[in-house]
């Protein structure tokens, strides 16, 4: 079944076209407003009338006048609905729902979600939660199906496996589109069995097999594709957009690392014209950034406010994402199309007036209005945990003799090996200021060991702080000075089931509760974004990591053990990419 | 299964991933050439390295060397096969494989073909060797399902009739692409049943429903795109192209219309740039032309000439069209992407070195060397012209008393009701002789009623002329002075099954057999482009109407009882647009 079914409905289709005749009236009429084209790129005043979730027309203003009811878009500017084409919610730390009472009021109608993390922690559960949520929520979520559970199998331990079987199992629901992010680019391109099997599973799906090509470039960029990859969104300079570009990636142009868009914007301008390969993603968003500045409008901000031309990227984040996930029924304003309409005062700052989907309104000057249901949060998304209570000397590193030499991770976000020599006493590795520690506990069974590591040309830390956000795997991750200050704040993450710590001399300072799979809570965005600024601000206190974002990044990225390079995991310190290599 | 189910091998992607990283050597590096980039639109100097029927690797030249053949491409330009997204592949007269045989050495790969002919003529029958046809060319033809068969149900008779529950089991097929083009505009617009059930059967496909929006325009054109139409090749002018761009159908840019083309060049140029739903297609070619001048690729050759950018040019008819007809594997040069692959040594003139297919090569300096099969043909689709011979007295006019006042047919094309007062001698009304005749005979009996009228202002014929192909149910179709010619011509044309006669002064001037369906021979084009020419030249000897593309419109068309105005089709003059609209 086609997945814009709904508006196969005969009876619609054939009052849609009396409509347009004007033999009889349009449900709603939005008059007066200026239709930004996004197939010709002119900006004409048209109005636009619709007939249950369908545009039954787009005419010059006042030719069709007959309605039941109007909508006065004078002096606005008309929109179709925006459309992110890579994202997880989880980054933003609330429900599905929350998510979207926020950011449809801000424009993003569409979204494809992968709930990837959520599947790393809970596995199908997860998955079940995560396709409950996006029937319930405003917002129109199209979940992907996460290729990378775990993303490293082998070297650290999810809360989940999804192998080829389990992942054509969920291609095959109608309700899925496409296999997510593939992070496993060297395993791949190296002849991992399980990473081509699950390649084969989504091109045998039909669907599209999204990709993660960081830093791939030349004979492995053209691996990567060949192998039946169709996207990426790790685009880290203009060059490695236009490479991608070349080698015929559709693009999610991601906002979440916004040192990189005016590159990307030069490469654009460069070319002279908008690739329609070329879509936009938020990717991961921070609940605070969330909360002040939004989602993907922000980024349409920040590519117009680089000089991007508007109708560009309003074609980038409408039309170019519509094509590219195959939902002929978005991303235009024309007849046949569903009724996802954005009223703007001002196309340049992405100032939302109203917001239409399915022809309803769903939000105005900010206020979202739409209908969700609840999801009832099922048993395996709570209590997920599960790891002991530590105590200092977990953190300490036991070793004999006067002196050891151990390896270190060195520098934060894309760590190298390191190796130094240190002194010991009373069994236990005396750890001089210059190095922070670094722990992971495994959290989804209580008899884990714990994994300590040394930390070396990262910076002060003066104190510790814990995570249970830790890409992929989310087992809980811990860095500090001290064991005393790690213990305090771990303990503080297990005992609310999930989420953030901040410790310093020996006092908490500061936390996020995240107790739904140790990711998300069920609270406000603006509880948890209060709850995210006063942790960070805590974080910033204790720290000389600038600006916070890479804090941040380091923190979540420590142990994402499927990126290349040495990295702690709930097994020790791995480094797969070598392996896989080998 | 996905379409493009023969590159999800694992194996090939393997070996494809191995090459592009230069483990293995490519089969085939196509070397020294220079890629028009249809996403960037840069022309750079790369080399194509292609695995099976896989583009594995697109490189800086010389970066990956290793192949187990070469092609030496210094000098000329590469890009992807060229996609025709709406022909016919009965207005050539030939059979597909003679097509491939003449039209992949011009660079095209893939056509979506719409048997409409085959299909008003033989039915299933007709498709099932449309479909065999397709699987045994060496062109890549996706069929498409005729939806217009008849295109006016019971204002004619047609071989076959596809009712909306015929036209979902055909679109049930793993191999069809679609709802062919919907001619039936005014029976959907103001609800025939049967128009919509039809749309409702292609909208449940998920396939496209194409159409056919001849001079909709506001309201109706608004209309038509509600009730689920996605494309249009039946422009009328530069503004009709912008209209239908700005309703967001995709656009079949038309070649057989070449006097329009000067209009959408200009109105593309004013855009400034080249929307994403702009394709090229044929629709009809007849065979001197695609003999002479090629099909697609005269079309591209116009375009160029005409000031439209190369590149957006090639980009309509490849990237374009690939994205509109939902096959990634098509229409660019890429990894992972089929290896289609055009040596041009002119991109303007479109003048081709070499063609591969699937990464083989398929033709070389205009000599076809790809592999076909044969197709035995159905013996439904021969002796289809059952009608039974014709005597002078059949296309006489019945009368009684002096004078008859008749309707007549004014002017050609697209004929309007006309009135003339005629004298009645002997019991036959006496044609004057700026009075034309006009006869329909049903072929598929031979005891149907022959059906005549009366056509004014269409200007001298002195003698006859008589064809089976006669859009759209293709019933013998007569024209001429004097019943002595068109019995000649008409039993010309039903001695050899099917074709075109043209029939002087007693004596038959010229035929062109087409015995298959009365609509194709399974002779070389060369041979049915000769037969073609002189019975086109002995048509203008006994003619004024000029040019001659307008005679055989006037002809073929002369009995499109869909279109809107009065016809003559084989149950007498009928107008069911009016009907339509009562």
């Amino acid at each position: 079944m086609p997945i814009d079914a709904d508006l196969n409905d005969p009876a619609l289709r054939r009052r849609a076209v009396q409509a347009a005749r004007q033999e009889v009236p349009f449900d709603l009429l939005i008059t007066g407003g200026t239709v930004l084209d996004l197939v010709t790129g002119e900006e004409r005043a048209a109005d636009i009338g619709i007939v249950g979730a369908l545009i039954a027309s787009v005419h010059a203003q006042g030719s069709s006048p007959k309605a039941e009811t109007y909508e006065d878009a004078t002096g606005k500017v008309l929109l179709p609905g925006l459309i992110d084409t890579h994202m997880h919610v989880e980054s933003s730390m609330i429900t599905p729902m929350e998510y979207a009472a926020h950011m449809v009021p801000r424009g993003v109608t569409t979204a494809l979600w992968d709930p990837h993390e959520l599947a790393n922690v809970a596995g199908r559960a997860g998955m079940d939660y995560a396709f409950a949520a996006a029937r319930a929520a405003a917002l129109r979520f199209l979940p992907l199906v996460p290729t990378c559970v775990p993303s490293a199998p082998g070297f650290e331990t999810s809360g989940a496996d999804f192998d080829a079987e389990t992942i054509a199992e969920l291609l095959a629901r109608p309700d899925t589109h496409g296999a997510a992010e593939l992070m496993t680019m060297y395993p791949l391109l190296t002849g991992n069995q399980r990473a081509q099997d699950i390649v084969a599973a989504g091109l045998a799906s039909g669907k599209r097999v999204c990709g993660h090509a960081r830093g791939l470039s030349g004979r492995d960029l053209n691996a990567f594709v060949a192998a039946g990859v169709a996207t990426d969104h790790e685009l880290i300079s203009g060059e490695d957009l236009i490479e991608k570009l070349r080698a015929g990636l559709t693009i999610e142009l991601r906002g979440s690392h916004k040192h990189l868009l005016p590159e990307f914007v030069d490469a654009l301008l460069n070319l002279g014209h908008m690739p329609q390969t070329v879509t936009l993603c938020t990717d991961d968003v921070f609940p605070n950034d969330l909360y002040e500045r939004g989602g993907l409008d922000d980024l349409l901000r920040n590519l117009i406010a680089l000089g991007l031309p508007p109708s560009w990227t309003y074609r980038a984040a409408c039309l170019n994402a519509a094509i590219s996930i195959s939902r002929p029924d978005l991303g235009l304003l024309a007849p046949g199309r569903r009724a996802d309409v954005l009223v703007l005062s001002d196309l340049k700052s992405v100032a939302l007036e109203s917001v239409f989907m399915d022809g309803k309104p769903v939000a105005r000057k900010g206020a979202f209005s739409g209908e969700q249901k609840n999801v009832v949060l099922p048993v395996a998304l709570t209590n997920t945990v599960r790891a002991r209570k530590t105590v200092p000397r977990d953190f300490e590193i036991l070793a004999s003799g006067p002196q050891v030499d151990l390896p270190t991770l060195r520098k934060p976000r894309f760590p190298e090996w390191g190796q130094r020599r240190f002194d010991v006493a009373e069994g236990n590795v005396k750890i001089p200021p210059d190095i922070l520690r670094m722990a992971v506990i495994q959290r989804h069974s209580p008899d884990a060991e714990i994994q300590n590591a040394l930390l070396e040309d990262w910076g002060p830390l003066r104190g510790a702080v814990a995570t249970s956000v830790s890409h992929d795997s989310h087992n809980l991750t811990i860095f500090g000075q001290t064991p005393e200050d790690m213990s305090i704040a771990a303990n503080a993450v297990i005992d609310q089931q999930g989420g953030l710590a901040v410790a310093s001399s020996g006092k908490l300072l500061a936390r996020v509760p995240l107790p739904v799979a140790g990711l998300l809570n069920e609270c406000s965005l603006s509880e948890i974004a209060d709850y995210f600024v006063t942790w960070e601000n805590a974080l910033n206190e204790i720290t000389e990591w600038r600006p916070p974002y890479f804090v941040l990044k380091a923190l979540f990225g420590a142990s994402l053990v499927c990126n290349p390079g040495p990295r702690l995991s709930d097994l020790g310190i791995v480094e797969p990419f070598l392996t896989a290599h080998e």
